[in-house]
């Protein structure tokens, strides 16, 4: 059987979870990559409601929708995120958020991460995705001066406030899925090196490839499938194509919106971009990875209610098995 | 008569200002771009001790060096920046650091840039260099979602913030040269048309023409030249090299310091990277530009001693002018 | 609702006009571009038989067919060009060409493009595109040496000739729409801007948005849609194909006919060659053009039968509408 | 009528015939490229057994196949080269092996090229494909040192061992394509040259046009059938594609095993991989070629029952004909 | 001995010959390539003045100069273009413009070039380089359409008008040395082939290799040297760079004027531009040209005057010799 | 003190040794990494001779050269290959060679390679560069089919020949410096890994670092450095040029000799090719290489009594230090 294909919910939490299930289970999705946000799996619930579990269940079930992994982007984000202001607000549980105080809100942020991974083993699945944050990531510029010792400080601070968190995956037999991403302590290939010898290699904490930020930093993804190949836990496929070379247009967009067209470059429907994917997807099956294929879908310049249906299509075309035999075999000219 | 050359003395701010402007002498330089940290030119006692100026005329003088501009990147970080932190403890003067309170430290450093404006006039040179700091320049990864509001926002407050600076230039007949950089209010292409506007395009602002920043976001250094053709008061050379294509190295160089193979970009010395030097003089000559060309020179893989002067050889070659005829006018049959 | 798309007629023009009506609705298209030469749209009989337009709405009518705006790109060129030789007479109403005398041929064309204007809003269309022709063109290599004076006279020129047909544009309410083209006053993008100067930029002037030949002199079609945004008054979708890069094959195709694999480029079927469609179509849409989608055929390598269905599925495809909500709305925690 | 498309038979030998017969046939190809291995199509029973042709033709006749051309690229392997190892052993039938002195083999194998024109001629064909091995490829690398009388001597031994066979194939009718390869005499363009001029450009001797192996060379496939026009006997579409870039996969490609993501080259299913395909059907109409377009499919990654169907698909687009009119015929205002 | 270098005097033919030689001589050149224009050398008077030869080679002597060929671009262009206008005017001798009729003016332009070849003879040089006019450059942009037949009367108009002319070159033993050359007959890779067939290959005309204009329409300066192995009969040094890429600079640089930043290539001084030059004369080492190498300079941002002792300087480092013997015939154990 | 630069011997040795040593003296080179052929180094006399050692060190001292290593390539190469032919007797010391029997041959040059490492003590220098030859290398087209099984028996060949011969390297305290090279059993960079794991990264085996094949291979030769930091041992400075791009040329070169203008890549002069040699040095400098630079010298185009001094001039500029202190340290306010 060649890997499911699932549908992540982060972008569609607007929607009722319900409403989202009905939409991916007609358009044909295997099951759900499902967000910690909107009412889509509520964590603290999870935990705390006895049949909260089960009426996830029945929805998916009912829309014939399987599950492999849960995502808490926007909590983890926080446990490490230095400024703590107003946009974490914005996209954290009030409970989180509290007061505000930024060293209570990565406290109780770390607590979240910890709980999450209880309540996937609850739900059954293995593996959470999300971010780390980072208290580095402000310093990229690398200017007014920064030091190596500030930038290792920052490594440690990371290993610090998450092995705790990782301890309690380990407890609870679940796995940690860092995006590589901006704004996070690895957002490249170099910091995922620095970043795994943080904490040691601890196989609690593994890689959810998302290959659309690594386009527009001239990262090979699929190099890095190869280069990672026991770390990578899930797979997200969001597409983003470059819009540079005209000498105008930036690496770093400008502060301009999503889909201005000004911009370096912009996240597009997964396969009108500059991901290779094919080349991925056969190094995916070099590695043995049998995980889900999660689509993540952001495209500021189209319906989404296109493009879900048509990245489905897209990669189902790529999500192809390796052959048992050797295409040369057929010139022996001896036979068993 | 063609350009004068001059060096920066930023990076050399470790040496004493005489020590230094023998070297520069030695070496052949025309002048220097003096730096207004370590004891190069200190604002203050320019605006407080009568004899100051004279004294550095007179060091000047004796090492056949002239002063068309002076920097002061430091202090005007302050200006608009936030995070305000320990980086900025450590390269602000202590009067403008002072307790350290962020939006007291803003303040003070802006009162520092008017006078330095003041103190320009006085050491009679009418360009000071600098850097505008940012508040927005944290959000450039734009995770967590950051609205345009809030970008908008930070364009305005560096008007509110530079607009009274700019009054005091304007004063005293003194021009601010922005550097676009990283870490600033105008980092690329967009953002220097939307920091124009933001402050109504008043010609107290112009800018400081450095490329190196340039490289390695894919920003085309002439063609800058040619957009803003009416505003480029200074020039920097200080030159850039990618080390991207392996798929490995990333653009944002992955928090590595400066002068580690594995970064995706690094400075280096003038002339040895990847700034098309060539066409960039031509465009200077083009749109008439008859200041200073000034040598920034930054490269953690060669000594400054041998930097400095092969740099100044390589930008001497680049530094030819126009011929006043047009080849072809000899194929004329007709003479006058 | 999307874009109607149409079919240009120009290359069907040895069909009779009720014969593409019936192709092109079968095939699905929503209109016509409707050219002013075979019998398709006959600009002295509109004006002339008072029954014409009718005839021509009815034919559309029963296809199903709509009709945004006309062309007369073979009499527009005869306006400005210099020589007028047997081309123009091979490609001119036999009316307009008359005795053959070039400036009474020029004269004459104007009238005619004036009155094709005429007939536009007789037709109820408020779009006319077509040629300017070039007295300057033929200078285009620089040598035997041409002055600047002799190139600005060029566009006076232009100017001179086509200010009184744009008034009468004015006059009826209707636009003339160039398209930027070897052979024209304006084919590349300096060239443009000085077209639009020298007239003033009046706005009885735009553009029709063409990247056939913006391929092979390495135009960015995208970049041009911007820079233009507010002259983009009709859309032609051409396609073209570089086969550059073997040394042998020059930018200037060697005046092989089309379809010689020597060309160094080639019109291809659209959606076959090297327009960014994609991203032309994304700017499209951010600078809000909403007016037709036109599909100019033309490949000498492929049977226009079997081409302009194909173009039409491959431009709906792309023809596609943005979103009225940003996706990272999605993450946030408050709900209204 | 357009080219029929056919399926090489040689990935596919461990099949019985009749089984892929009806695999192809199913598949809707209009014909085969048998290989002469396996029990596709037994040279020495077609030469003795007086219905072995009948049996053949009845099983295709059954599948509604044709038959334009036979392979025996194994057999021709082994004409002329050195060393002659366990590798030949593997692919040849053990009666042209027999007891695998070198010299033995060599002239069995080109007996046996010189049947299997004669079976070509009793089965109906005018061209067998094939291999012509080289006693100098193994000095590609040039060192130890390699004089060029020793290359020289390499093209006269390919001369001096292939003219016999060359002589059979005259005397019945039948044509010899050498498909370009490294292994053997000619692999890339100069040496295909140098190969013609070995044997004085008999037409006897022509080219089977395979993309895969030029795409890695740098070699421009297009390009090459127009130069070697008068010599493009057969077409065989198989694809190929670079993972080169990365600083770390070479072009030798590590002697990796297919499908190894490390390989700096591989074969991928016809029309996923690097080949221009469309420029070169386009070529291929512009020198007139109209015999079979034959799929040759090897896809380390890939099955290769999904594989046949779909490259068959994929060829059939691109499998156009030419117009017989020019498209801007239609701007004449004369009609005849 | 290596080959000797040259300065071009076209572009100097505002300065008296003797200034001329004086400064080519102080700055080291071998000879000229003697311009007929200005009063460089004048074709009628070498004809009707018993010492103009004479005088001519005793100003070289005295600058140590010599000379191997000279050119007549200028009254080359007129000979087969059309239309003739005020722009041959500019550059004609008076007496061969006469009265400005067309035709009369090529018939006038085609009995000075014989008088050209009459004059080389005298002077005791072989190679006359030169323009040759063309009646179809005009239609390079094959719009309005152009048929075929139209460009092979082009090429016939050629042949008609110059087998004259070279019948009297092979009279005296000169060879004209067409440069290859927008506007010209032959301006690319495939319209030379054409050129050269249109006169049988006639040893009479071969070709100046001047690679500057080959740079902009992506042809292979050092495949053409090779392509036309036998009919390089003089080498010309000119230099461009293209300043493409940008998408708004296009290859026909928009009419503007030398210099202008905007055109999408440019001419610079030899050595500073994108041929590569080294690749270049290797080639010409390869096919053994051993005569002069001249240096054509035109640089609209640089003073001729900095420019033509630089060019030579660049070019003396790259015109080396081949060596003798292999360099792994060190690797040997056997000595002779 | 900056690294030393030597000159490798290898294609001098055709010279006397004290002929060579009193060129490359006066040219300036630190000193010479010997070749063990012609009579540079003879490792029989070595040996066997008392005073052969000091009879070279006496010419050395008297040219002021100094050594840091010694070569044999040539025997090397027989350790392992498959075939060996009359190439390998061309170039092995007739004692090695014998009755040329393979095995016997094999066997002789193992045995003469671990009397390298044995003269090389004597002579008091720590590395032996060369090559390992290759069972394989033949098999590097991958047809006729070849197992892995068979390639993973080469690399254990290669471990059986040279494990003895390192053991005696570590007796004698000399390294082994593998030159990466195509014939070899490591000629890119994953074959490199996998040679280095067949002996379990025994430290007696390194690497020579020569980046001439890396170049048309598309190996990063930087990258090469930095992933076998800890294995360079020595240095050779042999530059490469591609030629590839025309759609002819292709990268093996069409066994072409050095030189022709058709080959795909070709070896030229140090500095004039395509090795991006600045950032090797600088990478060599960040892992901390202090052995000595080799000058490895071939370009079938040049002279090599021009290209060995220019070669060195090159190389001295770009063999710079690093500084001790970073260049940002002059922005702080702070002095200690």
């Amino acid at each position: 059987m060649t890997r499911p294909i699932t549908l992540f919910t982060g972008q569609w939490a607007d929607l009722p979870f319900e409403e989202l299930c009905r939409l991916a289970g007609d358009w044909g999705y295997d099951g759900l990559e499902i967000a910690c946000w909107g009412d889509h799996f509520e964590v603290d619930r999870a935990l705390s409601e006895p049949d909260y579990i089960a009426s996830r269940r029945e929805i998916l079930d009912k829309h014939n929708l399987k599950v492999w992994a849960i995502s808490n982007h926007l909590v983890g984000q926080a446990v490490c995120d230095d400024p703590i202001d107003l946009r974490h607000k914005d996209i954290l549980p009030p409970a989180v958020w509290g007061d505000g105080d930024p060293e209570g809100v990565r406290q109780r942020a770390a607590q979240r991460m910890a709980d999450t991974a209880r309540a996937a083993a609850l739900l059954g699945v293995d593996t959470v995705i999300g971010f780390t944050g980072s208290a580095i990531w402000k310093y990229v510029a690398m200017f007014p001066p920064v030091s190596d010792e500030v930038i290792q400080e920052g490594y440690a601070d990371f290993a610090r406030r998450w092995n705790p968190i990782l301890d309690v995956f380990d407890e609870v037999g679940v796995r940690f899925a860092h995006e590589v991403h901006p704004s996070e302590i690895a957002y490249d290939y170099w910091t995922t090196h620095a970043t795994l010898e943080a904490i040691g290699h601890r196989p609690a904490f593994g890689l959810n490839w998302d290959p659309s930020h690594m386009v527009w930093q001239d990262l090979d993804p699929a190099d890095f499938i190869w280069e990672f190949r026991d770390r990578i836990y899930h797979v997200d496929c969001k597409d983003a194509r470059k819009r540079i070379g005209n000498g105008r247009n930036g690496r770093l967009s400008s502060h301009l919106p999503w889909g201005d067209p000004r911009r370096g470059w912009d996240f597009v429907s997964t396969g009108r971009g500059d991901v290779p994917w094919e080349h991925c997807f056969r190094t995916l099956n070099a590695i043995g990875y049998d995980g889900p294929i999660s689509i993540e879908w952001e495209d500021a310049g189209m319906d989404r209610l296109q493009g879900a249906p048509e990245s489905l299509d897209y990669v189902r075309r790529l999500n192809f098995e390796r052959p048992t035999a050797s295409f040369d075999a057929a010139f022996s000219s001896t036979r068993d």
